[in-house]
């Protein structure tokens, strides 16, 4: 059987969506900048999309600027508010809860002169909106928060992060990659400034998100060129993958109750069904401020990208949470700085369920996850315990 | 008759392009860095893109790094080795031939401390190399030259001007977008250290372009993040899109020599057919250093804008090639930089030829351009001569 719990990842595109996108992968290729018809219908286009994610979101479409994905959002926000603002002062602060593409973007500011301050989590992952306050300095520009953690789930209390950030005059953006298309997002309720968002997080298609800017905030581009969304980002349009992700929210808006009931109730009956399953199981991030389709675990004694690999083997496609792709082992820093020690983040896996899933699946996975966990634990050369370990490094060779 | 003959604005896919990507629009949707079989696949179509591409201008596939489109590579290679190498110097030479997304880039880059020297043209919008030289300081850390312009078709001398470049010790840049895949390009012969390319420019799709970026070269991100493309860009990448990028590479490698003599028959057949039918007809950029299925006209006493739209009625679809689409009438600065006087500038007409046209189409267009001109200097308030000019700007309202 195939399961795939990976929708943090990505997700698979709509045929709503794909349907839609293909007008403008055929016929319809004209450059939205040309003043012929052929070119004024793919503007149209875009603008008709632009009212679409807009609307998902409770934004005007004036508000929207494309992007070819979220971290292009997210550098967009951080790039762009510290370039705009920079005359104001040069201190930012962001989460330790936060993306590589706003962390990076922060630690690159860093080297230009700037001041970055690291708010960390407690630990079910959540930002104190008060740390937030006692961070603020008079040079304070830029609050950068995420809504809900790709990793353990937590959704953040933007609303109040938001409101501190207003209080103080400072400019707040959300990385809410993860969370629109998902949750209900509203920029009104929340308060925000910027918010990142990104299409295949929703069933939309790879090369498209979008940056929500509020009315009148001043922010330099991180692309210039031509006069493209408004003179903010510079480029021919992806066309085709602006229009999908169009769809996509107007199929996200008319679907979420439905869509988070559904991953809700398969999320539910999975934690439920491990507890007990598995000894020396962490459940990590918040019980119930999290994202309804996410289960996040650390699994002690067995090593994340192993377990990955070997639940694969049965068909089921989980994620590490940790970008645990080169060579060293390194823990996940978001579940370090909730206080998990390395050598249990080392054990992450995130299952992320999606429309596309269903009981019978996750039947399957209380089946084999348990087995998967056994035969590591049999094999690892870990044991029941851990080899050399150096920081938050392992330093076992693979 | 249906005649789209706007080639340099952008092209249509190719249907096995689209054959192409479908597979990664539909069930291969998988996250190019996931562990699993599903992120494998997206992967490893991503570094055959590579390959690809690499292969269509002599490059080492290490050496590509994909972008959203060509005003990304430009911003990336500007930005980014003004910020690599700004302890170095911070002066930088740009030509005025240049797309808006170097010459924006090398503006804001002025705005934050950077000295840029703007190298003008010929009467042809060809650049110097001795000029180029001329310009160099002890400072100078990046030069960047267009390789073939968009407005007037002019290809310039790349070889000889990244010579000099290389003899100084400085870093050499070209935006390659309308020339890759359209003329031969081959990084290794010119002697370039960064190019810039765009998918939709040789029939593959919008959201894909490249930077091509010398092997040991030191370049700060543009887009910080994930460790995607060697951490040289962030964010999920555009998988469908790349493919199809590379797609078109292929194709483009196999079939250049014949696209390129089937445009440049047709643009021959039409320029030397509309010569001597319109009075005042000034053919603008280099008589054969030029792409081959470009024609750019300035046409006197007509208004370029105005000539499009008629010209659109016809079924005739061309650009003005000057970014004149706010509400003021602005002439291509290209044009000005060129020695064209403003008010002919403002009747600027680009006719970019490509694989889908044929004589038929020629024939038509010759019929009908000279009409559509006479039509104008009848109808316009110009009438023979023009109204109130200033500056560079025509004050008519519309």
């Amino acid at each position: 059987m195939d399961c795939y719990f990976d929708h943090v990842a990505t997700t698979p595109l709509r045929p709503e969506v794909l349907e839609a996108m293909l007008p403008y992968l055929k016929e319809e290729f004209g450059n939205p900048l040309s003043v012929y018809p052929l070119g004024v219908k793919a503007r149209e286009a875009i603008e008709e999309a632009r009212e679409k994610v807009a609307g998902l979101i409770g934004a005007k479409a004036s508000e929207i600027v494309f992007t070819s994905n979220g971290a292009e959002a997210n550098n967009f926000a951080v790039q762009g508010i510290a370039r705009a603002m920079e005359k104001k002062g040069r201190h930012i602060i962001v989460s330790l809860m936060e993306h590589h593409s706003v962390l990076n973007p922060a630690r690159f500011l860093e080297k230009q002169g700037f001041v970055v301050s690291f708010i960390k989590p407690d630990k079910f992952g959540l930002i104190d909106p008060d740390e937030v306050r006692r961070a603020i300095r008079k040079e304070t520009i830029l609050i950068s928060v995420i809504m809900a953690s790709p990793e353990v789930g937590t959704i953040e209390p933007i609303a109040e992060i938001a409101r501190v950030a207003r209080e103080n005059g400072v400019v707040f953006h959300t990385d809410a990659v993860a969370a629109v298309g998902n949750i209900p997002v509203n920029v009104e309720e929340l308060g925000v400034d910027l918010l990142s968002m990104s299409a295949h997080q929703f069933y939309g298609p790879k090369g498209a998100g979008a940056l929500y800017i509020r009315k009148g905030l001043r922010i330099t581009p991180l692309i210039f060129g031509g006069i493209q969304e408004n003179g903010r980002r510079a480029g021919t349009e992806n066309v085709p993958a602006i229009v999908g992700m169009g769809k996509a929210a107007e199929l996200a808006q008319k679907e979420l109750p439905q869509r988070m009931e559904h991953v809700k109730r398969l999320r539910d009956m999975f934690v439920a069904g491990i507890t007990g399953e598995i000894d020396h199981l962490l459940y990590t991030g918040h019980r119930e401020k999290r994202l309804p389709g996410h289960a996040s675990f650390c699994v002690e004694f067995v090593e994340g990208e192993a377990m990955l690999l070997l639940l694969a083997s049965k068909g089921i496609y989980a994620a590490s949470g940790s970008a645990c792709t080169s060579k060293a082992l390194k823990a996940s820093p978001v579940l370090l700085s909730m206080g998990v020690p390395a050598h249990i983040a080392q054990g992450s896996v995130v299952f992320s369920f999606g429309q596309d899933n269903n009981e019978e699946q996750i039947k399957y996975a209380l089946r084999e996850f348990p087995q998967v966990v056994k035969r590591l634990r049999e094999l690892s050369p870990f044991g029941q315990g851990w080899g050399e370990m150096e920081g938050g490094l392992c330093t076992r060779k693979r």
